[in-house]
């Protein structure tokens, strides 16, 4: 057995955090490849370390004076170094990044700091070799991961060393320049470099014990999911419960490796496996529940709509050309429902509506607002029969309005559009009947 | 009250039909114009005369002897003349109709004659005027009815009569020649004539007591529906309960003129009013429920498909350039669904497919055939809360599996896709449960 194991930055914000990581590597050596982000917050009002990364950026860029704030940053590093008791100083590496920053300052460079720095402590705390991802991680022209060169440079790296600590969240960009994944990126690199080095498990540890069943603003004490599939997790997380970066998904996926949720805080609980397919029955015939608020529907009517070939690619066409990408499209017989999000339409209502009236000529159009979408997703619902009658009996008693439902063959997913008042009723009637009350 | 009277076939099928239409338009004196459909079958295997027209037509292109099959058809109507004891012959007719048909044979004119002659009988059996459609009732290049000018010619000719017969069926085409609308068109003459005329009512008389709330062949003796709306009207005759011709409803509706199912038969049942809109309660949640089998389900699958503006666009365009309609496109969070006709998809099954993998370049794509399409419409379903819940607790309760939802913001109808096999059980669980068992 053999693991990349990837620490978020909750679970290395100071030396308390740095030895509960040391305790969990240490308990497995099959830990073999760590991936740390940068030092996260310590308590609720606290500064990450990327964000006072990005302000002594905005500092330079601005012209002012870099010592103070760099002297913050340290000031975080030492505390992590001195708590641990370890023999090493940051003082040339924060040289080098006050000078580069003075000389050339860029924001994929500042922001990446926080990784490179933590890498460093973790590694020579774990008695780890440091690989560099500016040397061992590349990016294309179009700035998106250059995936054969990562892979072959990456993969042989690896390969001449046990052990190794590599940063997360950046590589080197085709003009040379250091270049960052979006924020959250280290989930990324741990999954490129699970995939590259073609371990077993790639064990993601943050500050939960895993996914849970529904968003715990809204339910209280939800169950946690113990295994996922890829296209559960996709979902789910589409409709607003992330916990992962999106991108993190594909090259561990593509490899057929497993992903485990951990929680450092709690290393006990098993937390959440991710993985392409199961055939373990899931606990409960819905994997999770989850949504969003904030969408709007266009219902457009037109006698004899369904005659019109073309007609529902020309109501598609009218917001594609405003550039408004849409949710769902539930049809009747004469009416077709588009459902957008709300904010992107509000900004372009009236070019829309007007391109509607002209390509369409629809007999009338009415927007209904304030709705939410509610996506009940399951590997279990297939073959669980009843399951729509379940819910909606659900919803009913709850009081909830149904006023759009979408399910298609694929029968992993029920989409319900409710109104945006109903929408916290309606995910705790779901959470209480298919979970709570089994 | 004025009203415009239709008949259809089997309500003029011989004398003793007749005999009832005529008490039919005694008892009320606001059944000033009668459009009679020609005469229809008198007994299961009998033989329609417009189909015997159309068989005298072959006969004719054929270059067969037209003589015995055209005292075939004058039989029937001599059976109708001597039936009511009517002085008149229609011996001049026929040979006119012989005539043109040996000179000059088209279909259009010889299936048309049917109403003509059952016209013409009809009017010296009320003492009604006959209004010849060829002279009152016109169609513009396109073949489609023109408007305009109909409404004003029948109209002026309208008002010099207070009694009139209109044969339904035909008119005359752009070309002079005389013109058909499509197979049971009387029922659009029917409303063309009302609309003209501006009456309060257009009668429709047929040989049932109105719209049944489910098709009997699948439901024993379903109830018959009192007030459906236009729109719910279209919904259920779009999946299969069809009665009255779809193009007749636009006349009166553009009007607000409503129209009555009546039965020639059971002229004391009050039949079924369809109206624009009614503050009427319905009896029932549902107004009715119609289905289809045949459809089959596309199901593309690809990942972070939201994220892609066009993508729906481009699905539906795929369908679109090989000619194919689509009914219903349900979606998930990666996976869109396009629901078809199984037997026009299956023609160009290869085509669509390979269109298809061009222009959205899938994950993966899954063809489920064996699918059928039920409606479940009703203007009470909107008012009602946990109509979804009772719907979809009666299809598992008889053991459906669901396959397909879409519901959008209209909440006039839902419909559910199951598997052809499922189809009737389905139908029947529907009817028990929203009208038997209330």
């Amino acid at each position: 057995m053999r693991k990349v194991v990837k620490f978020g930055g909750s679970s290395l914000a100071d030396s308390k955090q740095f030895e509960k990581v040391g305790n969990i590597i240490s308990a497995d050596e099959s830990r073999l490849y760590v991936v740390p982000s940068a030092p996260g917050k310590r308590f609720s009002k606290d500064t990450k370390v990327t964000d006072m990364l990005i302000k002594a950026y905005e500092i330079t860029v601005e012209g002012g004076d870099l010592g103070e704030q760099l002297k913050k940053i340290k000031a975080r590093y030492d505390e992590i170094i001195d708590g641990l008791g370890l023999e090493m100083t940051l003082d040339d590496e924060f040289a080098t990044i006050k000078e580069n920053l003075e000389k050339n300052p860029y924001l994929d460079y500042a922001s990446s700091r926080g990784e490179y720095l933590n890498g460093k402590v973790l590694a020579n705390y774990l008695g780890f070799e440091f690989i560099d991802p500016y040397e061992t991680i590349f990016f294309n022209e179009e700035g998106q991961l250059n995936d054969y060169k990562t892979n072959k440079v990456l993969k042989k790296r690896l390969e001449e060393v046990e052990h190794a600590v590599i940063p997360g969240f950046y590589g080197q960009g085709k003009d040379g320049r250091v270049k960052t994944f979006s924020r959250g990126g280290s989930d990324v690199t741990g999954s490129i470099v699970a995939a590259a080095a073609g371990v077993d498990v790639y064990e993601n540890w943050t500050d939960v014990s895993g996914f849970l069943v529904a968003d715990p603003r809204i339910v209280e004490d939800p169950e946690t999911i113990s295994t996922i599939t890829y296209r559960e997790l996709r979902e789910l997380s589409y409709m607003g419960a992330s916990v992962l970066h999106e991108e993190a998904i594909f090259p561990v996926r593509s490899k057929g490796i497993p992903i485990n949720i951990r929680n450092t805080n709690r290393p006990q609980d098993e937390g959440t496996w991710i993985v392409e397919s199961t055939a373990k029955k899931p606990a409960y015939t819905i994997t999770g529940v989850a949504g969003k608020k904030g969408f709007c529907s266009i219902t457009i009517t037109q006698a004899l709509m369904n005659s019109q070939i073309g007609f529902g690619r020309r109501v598609l066409q009218a917001f594609e050309e405003s550039d408004i990408s849409f949710e769902h499209m539930p049809s009747g017989i004469d009416t077709l429902s588009v459902v957008v999000h709300e904010d992107e339409f509000l900004l372009k209502e009236q070019e829309v509506m007007a391109r509607l009236h002209r390509m369409t000529e629809p007999d009338s159009i009415e927007i209904e607002s304030d709705l939410a979408l509610i996506a009940v997703v399951g590997r279990g619902m297939k073959s669980q029969s009843g399951t729509a009658a379940r819910l909606f009996a659900a919803l009913a008693n709850a009081n909830v309005n149904i006023r759009m439902i979408d399910q298609g063959s694929s029968e992993l997913n029920i989409i319900v559009g409710v109104a945006n008042n109903d929408f916290e009723a309606a995910i705790r009637a779901i959470y209480e009947n298919f979970v709570a009350r089994v």
